[in-house]
């Protein structure tokens, strides 16, 4: 039985793993620890856990979440909090994965260009695991998140463009200074924190661009699709946010170097992805929309050419709280442990 | 293994039916029968079962729908289908789970008062039926349903009206002429077909009551409230529809014979519902709403008095396709095959 | 051209009095004061307004607010505030408009209850002016507004209920005893201030009953139904909160002391509202809906009979922020200042 | 008094000019002509507009419909429609508007260019016609509509992508060939026919692109940006539809030329739509979002440029069903009849 202990339990993130794990037939939360509500019942202040995860809140120095045996640590925290932690942690045997960006980069260079862009101090608290860790989107990196003893679990608009875009990539077939990310998400994406502009009645009916001057998931799209390519690629990137709870949609452009078929970009696709369970390919006449994947470990990729101008043209829908976050994660905890990679995770969504 | 056989696969109770059976470890679906996209995989026209189930949708009169084992025959269809056919089934030894109101009533008096009452023909088509029929509210009629051979699958409204105030009535603790049950639903309850009322700009942001003249639920709710009663109990219903996609919020008012707070209530409540697993009763100061329910098989009550005008008032929680619809079924065929009650359904739902 | 002046201008009630202000023939805004953003121009902070109101939002203390002429001053401020200042405002000669609690009730005794019921304090700060004020519904209380010096805009939730009842109230129609309201509002009824319940995820698709204890405006609608039918009347208030922004729709019941048809009942309603133009009454079959008032300083009114059981149930819709708020605070100025009662006020909604 | 008759009146685009009408101080509305709800008063049928609009609707063969006066007739009714009726109006005297792809196009070549992409007979039922008529898009035809006979109204989609872009086009800034729309519209967009992927459950927080393989807007795009720019302009045009009811936001790319500042973009936008009173132009930095133009007939751009890639980025907000619409319409309607372009139409949205 895999042992997990969560920092960060009563955000999106934290909640989305409890209730994977609580249907995981390998796997137990053994502490939740969080800075908020500590003392009540997790399922007093969510109730829809009630008889499904009863486990205190404890606070961070409490000897009950400090001794709880754990094979992995989630951190589903903020920047900078859990690259503190994980070398005393990885020191117990445990391995570590974080939700936030410490370390979703395997390099000091590569994590201040990205702490830099987005106003955080640029100096990586524990340079010393850079390169032992692996950045958690399974799809790419099966076999380093089996071994690595920390992994970085990926941003939710970066998951979406980088599975919509890597087979591409791989192949070469567009100019790299040519991709356009023009993602929408749900609003959950923004997490829990409290905002004027998602305050119900400000959002409803509402929808809007934002953070047009940068958003900080450039950085790994911009990285992982450079990988695949060899070559540097470079995106504009633009984050709309619209009044709907869980989804998100990133329509992928890129200037094709020469003709392709939609038949054949499919067909790519879909050898690309070939042991991938939870990526789902489909030509431009397949009816996918945002709600395939609710609720679910799937990316939906819809793949087509604008013949016209020579365009590829992709469509990427995930669930950002799931395959965006904490499906990602449960993969990843599998994947960390031993397990198959699906286990908790192969489900259906429900409609509608 | 038991097997399913479900026709009309393709509404709303059907596609829910099919979720549910996909992660059930001790069933399987054998056939899926519908009159609309017939010859097609079910997954091409709901793609997030890709994956999950790819049968063929056949004509009821197709050989492969007919010879397909069954050990219950679901109709997820309209009123005065599942009548006609039921006899037939049961002779192939397979037991019978309707959604409609056909075999609700176990007697012909009671069924054609709720017939005439909507404005259908009142002669049942299979009398000989009622009487070897359950209602099929788990919570109520547990026995009656292991051992039927003919279910009837309570209505959305009806189970939540009915769990909330069975407790209560059951105690006679109120005027059995005072009863109001106002109740609130997600557009999902009245299915998938199309009508202009549910056209999404025009449902937007737009709530009203309807079907003020009388509800077709009502002759359910007075009938299993009585019966709980041991006399007549006669309700006021007014049903709303609100611009969500599911759930049922039921806000049930009588007015109590002698003066009661809400600790007893609830504790009463709770006492009642111990063997009912998917009923959780509450005070008035918890953080209950329908996302507690949504996408789950659970009732959530929320019991409390108002003791300036000593009224009794329950508010009942459903997710109307789950315990209103496809969950209940698949606690009745976990019932009526022997297995445990709660096989394949225990899950909490998900946040936000 | 009547000026007024707006403390508390950027709340959802000051900013839909400015944007029914800026439509308004003749009357004209002469400051914004609010404790937030000040400096700012309110089109800056609120950009739909870009064109249409750009004027700088004052501190209190700002002399340009102070020296701002006016013939009324409206205070769109939480309880406690209006009381404090309404002395002096009068004293130069113009009529002060309260949206909260404070102008509500014409006696001590009667604000008192108020307070205590929701714990604040019950001692009235300007005394002397209870008996000159009015209740701010210019439906039943036309002339006292009129003449008033200082008017109580009415709660949202008190607005709905008590329009549809007072025509059977008058008429001493029912058992005083017996009235239910169960209200259900939008959220945008809570106002900007954020709060986790109103978060938006947290409130998407999710809907239930709040403060079951007992809500601040019971007190409203007692007071002025018992005030129609001469006898105290007593109600069980429960509210809804929905996901949609704006909207309440208020389920009224009660029990007749006679039988009664709708007709009778509709035909009366009519009659009783013939002068109140922004009043419209249906019967159970018309296809009103939340939508049909929405944005607009209707009240539409469906009447109707349970003629089973002998209850009257009136379902009444309104706009929360419209008839709820704003509109029935320029009606109030309309009136104050001598001006055609819907001027700035005749237009319909928009569909869908 | 400017006489207006409506063709097609039930429809969004008819519901819509008849509110804006009755708001409207020099126009009336002389007959109301459908095929459906014949012989009903509009107010029946659309409750919001009792007592502002109660005309009946006729047949189109009714002599009151026929012999109703007009200056001008509104044609709010699907393709090849209108064509067939425009010339016997103008023999009457009356202008003819159509809100449909009739009269978009100048020349029966471009008109067949358009009719063929989706479908549709390419030969003009009117071809005489073509050449005296105007595209109805004020800001950029002013002085045509004002003295065309026949005036085609912009489809929702095309007017958003021509005014983001047509300052842009104007000065040559970009590639002619890397323009890309990724456009998102609200629901209504669709209109009020029936449709499974518009049934509210069905569209409840899912979102997805169509019409991948083109739609009908492109020509309307690609003809005026071509015009503005001097060179062939061509596109990448993505449509996606969200779960709102009104709104669109066309998120606009190009390469640009040369390399250019954010404040310089900003700089001409303003002064090429100074004259344009429903246009305003904003920086990335402005908080704006589809509700500050909800139910107004702005349009609110917002320019920036991203300068990692030299990328012309400009996101475009309007109401589909007003400056996408019925806005347009009375827009145009105004300028046809010699009434200021604003009247009517200068108002400002509500919040929230």
């Amino acid at each position: 039985m895999v042992k997990v202990k969560i920092i960060g339990a009563t955000g999106y993130g934290g909640i989305g793993l409890i209730e994977l794990l609580t249907q995981h037939p390998e796997a137990q939360i053994t502490a939740l620890v969080a800075r908020e509500e500590v003392g009540k019942r997790i399922s007093d202040v969510y109730p829809h856990l009630d008889g499904f995860c009863d486990l205190p809140i404890l606070d961070a120095a409490d000897p009950r979440a400090q001794e709880a045996p754990a094979n992995v640590v989630v951190f589903s925290t903020p920047d900078r909090v859990g690259m503190y932690e994980a070398e005393k942690i990885l020191e117990t045997g445990a391995k570590v994965l974080d939700f936030s960006g410490d370390f979703r980069f395997t390099s000091q260079e590569a994590y201040a260009d990205y702490a830099i862009r987005h106003g955080k101090d640029p100096v990586h608290a524990a340079p010393q695991l850079l390169g032992k860790n692996a950045y958690g989107l399974a799809e790419l990196h099966r076999e380093a998140i089996r071994k690595a003893e920390v992994v970085g679990n990926p941003g939710c608009f970066a998951c979406s463009c980088i599975l919509g875009l890597s087979p591409a990539a791989k192949a070469a077939w567009f100019d790299p200074m040519s991709v356009i990310c023009d993602c929408k998400t749900g609003v959950s994406g923004a997490g829990k924190k409290l905002a004027a502009t998602f305050h119900y009645p400000a959002r409803y009916e509402n929808m809007n661009a934002y953070k047009m001057a940068g958003h900080q998931h450039v950085c790994e799209v911009e990285r992982e699709l450079s990988l695949q390519y060899g070559e540097p690629v470079r995106i504009t990137f633009t984050a709309h946010v619209l009044p709907i709870c869980r989804g998100i949609m990133s329509t992928l452009y890129a200037q094709l170097k020469t003709p392709m078929t939609e038949e054949d970009a499919v067909a790519y696709y879909r050898t690309f992805y070939k042991d991938s369970p939870f990526v789902r390919v489909y030509g431009s006449k397949a009816p996918i929309g945002s709600n395939c994947v609710a609720r679910t470990n799937f990316c939906d990729l819809v793949v087509s050419v604008d013949t016209r101008v020579n365009r590829l043209r992709v469509v990427s829908y995930i669930d950002n709280l799931m395959k965006g976050q904490a499906g990602s994660a449960l993969q990843n905890i599998n994947l960390m442990t031993g397990l198959p990679e699906t286990l908790g995770l192969m489900r259906s969504g429900m409609y509608p």
